[in-house]
């Protein structure tokens, strides 16, 4: 059995099973998708559900998907300042001589760029690759290393580390929010407000307090990353379904939720900076996760970002007017609880 | 099916199979512990293995866990800010009130205190709870709508939202940092200079660099909150496997590791501020994840936590390790593949 | 010269002198203050000016202001974590000792309390103080060493420096959001509709727009803390007139602005953490600063505080209204530039 | 007077005056500087003046100055996300057209790019402008109103406001650590182990100790932007004496500090990443802040901000040795207080 599984997991014993519910009907730029969502968060399920719906008789959810690329951020020491801007200027002129070293350890990896840090004998250089239809963060290390050595050759400066938390992988920071890594996720819907009122049993002004008071203030006050109500909870159920790297819900999750008036219904929309998915590779490759893929039409890895950035909108927006309506612990109590 | 899974998912069409692995003898206060590791990224359970092997030969990890408790932290509105400190100044004088709403609402809930903050006509009141060995969002959310309706009825200030970001559950916040949720945990390890050399292969040195310049500064340059390498990766693994709610990494993977030279040999440890766990309830119900707190010897929450800082320890030893001897990109080249 | 300056300049050469505007009738909690900015950015004076007028002629600001206290955070080395424990607890249970140390430093000084932080072998201790008139950090900074004097003499506890950056002294952090420093200050104020109309040249509801399109959601988008425009201008124009130290700017211009509509005038407020003002020591001894005090009727530290919110205020309306109807460029043009 | 003032403040009562102290000697990529120091905080220019000797003593400040320039971040609103890409999308096409627009708006602007952010229906655009000798806030906000209103014309797509906290202006923020703003400054010294002794009454070891535990560690456990001991202390002094705004003291104190063995010696540095200066324009007119610029040999703007990174590194260097030695408390109670 492990043989089989070589390259996701050591010394297997087994598996962790996790109850997988179905959403119906996410209408993404005018095409329908059945979402798998893995949780055990009662409530979950139905929340995406209603959230979906009121979309769906609202026109559905329009995404924008922008390729940003997997990052590695290696940390190297040189002998002063002076050193450090040159090393940095010779990565500059010798980009394309990098460019080949990354393209030589593999087919589908490409070196788009990097972005430089220096703090005293400490330089960071933050490469930036396509992937493919990959998350891609082994083939951007393997890669990353051979970056190392062609600097490590001909410049003979020392990395310290082939990640020096200016990647940023698995952590939350600004640097991510700001500079997006893996595809940025842009998603909005105008929902009508009588769909407000039949399917979400609220009002878009009181959506819109949430929001402000909430997703935003709230989020000021409280010294968070982004602005947002529950995004994690989305991008994990689909995460885990789809056979993505779990520890990447903590970038992935990263974003900002805004809502407004239009006319007199309720704009409604989600950013998601950060989200390291693929479909090829990892966990993508095992029997279940297969099949919520297939279950989402084999999406290419774009696809499936405007997937769930669709449906973390819906999450979103059913959450927010859980909690504008006063709902949120009914819901809790009803949903949460084995009956 | 679907009916004996009530609480944890609606629509179920299935379950989503992660593979298990098994690390032997993690030596947590003198307790040696099988760990079951839910993930589909290769090289993780040998990882985390080695790091295990590294403590235990050096006399294990010692662990001090504080029970901080769950928290909801509502956002109210105020008709200005001088009927703001008048709810606050209430609340505070007449906190036996609120704590016995909460109580009503369930036995193994208990109202500790409260952390107010307010922002024109917004107050927030972040309410911490203990809730047992249950993680207890559920319970804190039910006992917060208690306590709302209560405030509601006497002052007639209205909740704008039962959760206002104030929490913070589920993003990363510099609040949940500061002031912890759920279990903090402290982790601490003196390994031998002989055993990194032999088992980690690298030198106490090293790794002290990598912690230098890639866990600290290198955060401090990304605008990462905490500072460490890949706390992400050990605290989903656990999660996954014993049941945990998945959107919690995001808040559970927070912290900072040090690293320092004891004598000569490798003083290392980890702070964990926001873990949140429980061993009854949610996901633990499940028939693996029975099985996986069962393989822990079916442990307290507090125990639990514990496990887990002690965990993330010995994973990002490892992971820390190998940067400071160049080693990551062969080990995921090696395990990171199918062969 | 120099003589008689001992204590706030070494090797005194000259003066540097700062042009003095003065600003009319701003009203706070009823009582009306002609204010004294120091600044060399021509249109701040004008515009804080109007702000005062548009609140004048709708009754005023209304100020609420908590004392805090100033705070000193020493970083101590402690064993191991259980050591570090053992500190804190210590710490807890002698906390009179503690006090009666710090109050043998002077007689203006008292400790309050104390937060503590713990990451491996570090433990850090919050020292909160009132120090009465004075800002008060030459006191706290004597105090604290008498601290740890005790602390070293009873535990064989070494402190590794007197201020651990958990202070958070003259550098932005959110612990100072969340927990406050110095005074914290609330100010709001309800702006007639016509008011904004023809004093500010704007609607209510473009203000409430840039409030939440720059204040918020700019602020989100660029990894800032807090949520305002420019109380960073108001704060060091004041601070410079009265003596105040100007790198307490950093942490004194900390904040959120909120606004909203209330029927259909302007509601508009700010929320000030961190403000560590005083009225005697330092540079309020100065002449041309006392002068300014005296001109603001030789206030107490905590009306001083509530003042500093009023002007924060008004200058930050006026600046949005002028954000808003697209009237920066052209003031800056006017006024920014010498003619 | 009022008269000769414009452009510089308005409503003009007379002066405020800060005593302005002298540190002879900074030794700067070789040449040798006197600082004047405009401050009320007795002890800061004596001890500036002491890192000043010790690095003079080792060979001086070496200091590298990257001119990135002065940055207006306005918000637009777009009527959805697909146009907001479209606006993005055209500004970079169109780029020439705008930097048409804002050279026609002064001699000395020039457009070098920008970058961009989207939420919803909010599009930022953070444009990058080369000011010459000024530190050019004014000129940039004529020129950003130009580009906007150039926008306006060919999209009409609405400004909401001309700054949009995308900037950042006097506002602390991760945005402008990682991307810099004005002048980018690094500055180091290798400082001789028997300098350290002799001079700074410590060693090396000891103020690596408190550059990790309070200005790393510390900083990291406070939620803080950077970390530094107290850079806002020198940047505030020198701004106020050379006539820079006071405001930007909040931008222009982010930073990061570092310090290493090298051989036995002291390797010490300092990171500025937005030091908004000028040596024309604004307070640089007033007579007092001419004579200190012609005490600096009236240095170009870039030149300025590297005597205010070496300044800055000695000041620190100064301070942290201080704590190191536990001697802290004892300077401020002998400079801190009047005699």
């Amino acid at each position: 059995m492990a043989q089989s599984l070589s390259g996701n997991i050591e010394n297997m014993i087994g598996w962790t099973k996790v109850p997988l519910g179905q959403v119906n009907d996410l209408v993404v730029n005018g095409k329908s998708y059945d979402l798998p969502l893995a949780t055990t968060e009662g409530t979950l399920v139905a929340s995406v559900n209603r959230g979906c719906k009121a979309t769906r008789l609202s026109g559905g959810v329009r995404v924008l998907v922008e390729e940003v690329g997997a990052t590695r951020g290696p940390v190297f020491k040189v002998k002063n300042i002076s050193e450090g801007r040159k090393l940095i200027e010779w990565a500059q002129s010798n980009f394309s001589q990098l460019k080949q070293a990354a393209a030589k350890t593999g087919e589908h990896i490409r070196l788009i760029d990097f972005k430089p840090a220096m703090a005293g004998k400490q330089v960071w250089l933050r490469f930036r690759f396509n992937t493919g239809e990959a998350m891609g963060m082994n083939m951007v290390t393997i890669a990353t290393q051979k970056i190392v050595e062609v600097i490590d050759e001909k410049l003979k400066v020392k990395c310290v580390a082939l990640s020096g938390n200016f990647c940023v992988d698995k952590k939350p920071s600004w640097l991510n929010l700001i500079e997006g890594r893996g595809k940025k996720v842009w998603a909005e819907a105008l929902i009508k407000r009588i769909v407000v009122k039949e399917v979400l049993k609220t009002t878009p002004e009181k959506i819109i307090e949430v929001v402000r008071d909430k997703h935003w203030l709230g989020s000021i006050m409280s010294g968070s990353i982004g602005g947002n109500g529950h995004f994690a909870n989305i991008v994990a159920a689909l995460f885990l379904a789809t056979g993505q790297d779990m520890a990447h819900v903590v970038d992935g999750s990263l974003g900002v939720t805004t809502a407004e008036l239009e006319n007199k219904d309720l704009y409604f929309s989600v950013y998601l900076p950060a989200l390291m998915v693929g479909t090829v590779g990892g966990g993508t490759r095992l029997p279940s996760q297969q099949k919520a893929l297939k279950m989402l039409g084999n999406p290419t890895a774009v696809e499936l970002a405007g997937i769930i950035g669709g449906a973390v909108l819906v999450g979103e927006l059913s959450l927010t007017a859980a909690l504008s309506s006063g709902d949120l612990a009914k819901a809790h109590e009803r949903l949460g609880r084995p009956r």
